[in-house]
């Protein structure tokens, strides 16, 4: 297969350290495998020329473009171009654009457009093209030595260096692998929930068997869902078909499980279904504190659907702005059906919602009984038919438990709008 | 220095192609660097046994230990198994107390105890200690051969990495490094926010010229804060007293942009003085739905000042919930500094809390005007000396200006807090 293959090579003592967690080489790396091509080693090194040289060489080897982010900045750590000044035999030039865009930076952010810190951020390796940084002062590079790999250079804020790979650095990929005529990797995600991935394993072995030795499947387990990546390599319109053909087969050994064949989260399919069915949202939320919403309201236009809730953290706020008698809590506790019950049909009412989830749990550490543990939650879904509580026994974790019950409550709406499906 | 150097290789197509972030490395990392060694390289590399041969080889040529994670599974994918066996030339042994665990765990869940794919993971390395998984069926495995780095094997789900690691695998990273006699690196981070990085650089300049040269300064900035890294290397008690000594210098000079020397997030702040000032706190949040309330409540033992509040997503949630006037709605607009203290003050009365909060901005991508563009957010405080509003111009966006705004609001209600504190 002749596929274009890419490194990551993320340069700073804050990632190495793990103070920074590494979302750059993930977004690299999906973004190139959306474009067809293959990562096939990142690394995280110290700021540290010596070593930046050393993995730098050993990584043009191993790849046809390497892709560093970090070590741009003007202050005494950041070392990245000294690196690729020392392997490339290069030296620096004054970039005037660069220069030019700094200084308006400066003034535009009431800086001194001289001082030499700023200015020195204008001084590139003269085999180097610039990939203009609109956002900030180290301008992205690219090398493309008449031999061996390429190399993209971008700095290490993640918003910097995005739009410096949207405005300049994947365009570069795209005609390498065009002049190339490379084989494309392609996949398609299907989105599964409600079914653990060793029962869906199970489900759709027939299936697979069937499927061409050139798809590749893979199950991506998350909170109560499980995308299914299908992955197949090849010239892009004949993979395209492939995978089409693979999904129509699985979809039906799915069945119900598949959420959706679009590479989408559990929070996007229930956005569309919302919409599709017009219906309007309201949540009580008692050991979610509130996540539930900020989920849902994460995806922008939810306002067309999402009225809003109550954060019913304390009993007190249960009793006085959710609807729940205070019998129910004394005899039966904030953790029960019948609390949960009575949230979602008050909420529901109160707030003219459609639909309304309730959700009261014991997320951990502390709280747990042995007649309720921790993890066990509780959420009720009201709708025109009425009120439906289910309880969940998740585990120890606060934060996963939080995330798991956010998950269940989304599912459990979502249910029930596809059961409107008909 | 006599530093203990490790290296850490994540093994797996899911982190490599940026479906799944790695929070494992970033983890391992930073608990590695709290027990005073040296992180050297991170790697990732795919389920490909040659390749993990190769990298495991080159990283034991660069550190003292190298930790793995992923790649343990019962699936064709899972090799790391056979990389290590092919590395040290090694074969399978039965182990007997895994197995057990392992129709255990079966049993427990009611699966199969009995089922091959379940028994082969109680087929370890016979050079290797096992470091026991009690969450799952793949255990962690350590090796310390009589010459060259000792290599730490764990699974890739993180909740079972982090036992592993937390029962077994930490306790084994330290006494490699006693008995070595290591030098340890040492950190103090200091939270500071209302200040920029570059003008914290500027204020601690002078001091930083009068610390050691062995302590490193880092600026680590996030949402309206910037963490201030100290770092120092040599014997343990002797770095100890040098950085305490650092840290009385430079919090002065830091005044009250100084949040905490104790390494803690703004929200660990805000739990820490709401619980010391016995305040409770009740939100009221627009363009956030929750992100704030779920913060909040993110940390264990928050109920004891939490009491929760309004999702005023909708207007018609904000004036039947939250005590806006429709003529203000009409008048002002949802996103103005009239909305935000009509819900600060009655969400403050309603639930009966001393402190209340009410964010109401414009999150984008869309909603936005020339008056108004996007990022622009309006958050009020009403406590017992009335309320306080202010206007926030942040960036375009959605997800940062959410999390922004939490932070905001976290720091207006600190900030009143230390006022208290007189």
């Amino acid at each position: 297969m002749n596929l274009y293959r890419i490194t990551i090579l993320s340069i700073g003592n804050e990632v190495l350290s793990g103070d920074t967690l590494n979302t750059n080489a993930a977004w690299l790396a999906a973004r190139c495998v959306s474009l067809g091509a293959l990562v096939v080693e990142q690394r995280t090194v110290p700021d540290h020329v010596p070593t930046i040289v050393e993995a730098l060489a050993d990584l043009r080897e191993r790849c046809d473009m390497v892709i560093t982010t970090g070590g741009l900045g003007p202050t005494h750590d950041d070392c990245t171009i000294a690196a690729l000044i020392e392997l490339f035999g290069d030296h620096l030039v004054l970039d005037e654009p660069t220069l030019a865009h700094l200084e308006q930076y400066a003034i535009e952010r009431g800086r001194d457009p001289n001082s030499e810190r700023l200015r020195s951020q204008a001084l590139v390796p003269s085999t180097s093209q610039v990939l203009p940084n609109p956002l900030g002062t180290a301008p992205g590079l690219y090398f493309e030595p008449t031999t061996g790999a390429a190399v993209i250079v971008l700095p290490g804020v993640p918003r910097e260096m995005k739009l410096i790979m949207e405005q300049s650095g994947f365009e570069r990929i795209a005609a390498a692998m065009e002049r190339r005529e490379c084989d494309v990797v392609a996949e398609r995600v299907l989105l599964t929930a409600g079914v653990p991935e060793s029962e869906l394993a199970d489900r759709i072995e027939p299936i697979r068997r069937q499927l061409p030795s050139t798809v590749e499947l893979a199950f991506l387990p998350s909170a109560l869902s499980v995308r299914l990546r299908l992955r197949a390599v090849g010239k892009r319109a004949e993979v395209r078909r492939i995978l089409d053909d693979a999904v129509s087969l699985l979809a039906p050994a799915l069945g119900s499980a598949m959420l959706s064949d679009r590479d989408e989260r559990l929070v996007d399919v229930l956005h569309r279904k919302c919409i599709a069915h017009g219906k309007t949202l309201a949540v009580a939320e008692s050991c979610t504190g509130g996540m539930l919403g900020a989920e849902i309201t994460s995806v922008p236009g939810s306002s067309s659907y999402f009225l809003g809730g109550l954060i019913c953290y304390a009993d007190a706020v249960k009793i006085h702005f959710g609807g729940v008698r205070p019998e129910t809590l004394a005899q039966y506790g904030a953790v029960s059906q019948q609390t949960v019950e009575e949230l979602a049909r008050y909420v529901r009412a109160a707030y003219g919602s459609d639909i309304a989830v309730a959700i009261s749990g014991i997320a951990g550490p502390s709280g747990g009984s042995d007649e309720k543990p921790v993890g066990t939650i509780w959420i009720a879904l009201a709708d025109e038919r009425g009120v439906d509580a289910r309880r969940f026994a998740f585990g120890t974790d606060r934060e996963t438990n939080r995330v798991r019950a956010c998950a269940a409550a989304m599912l459990m709406i979502i249910e029930r709008l596809r059961a409107c499906d008909g």
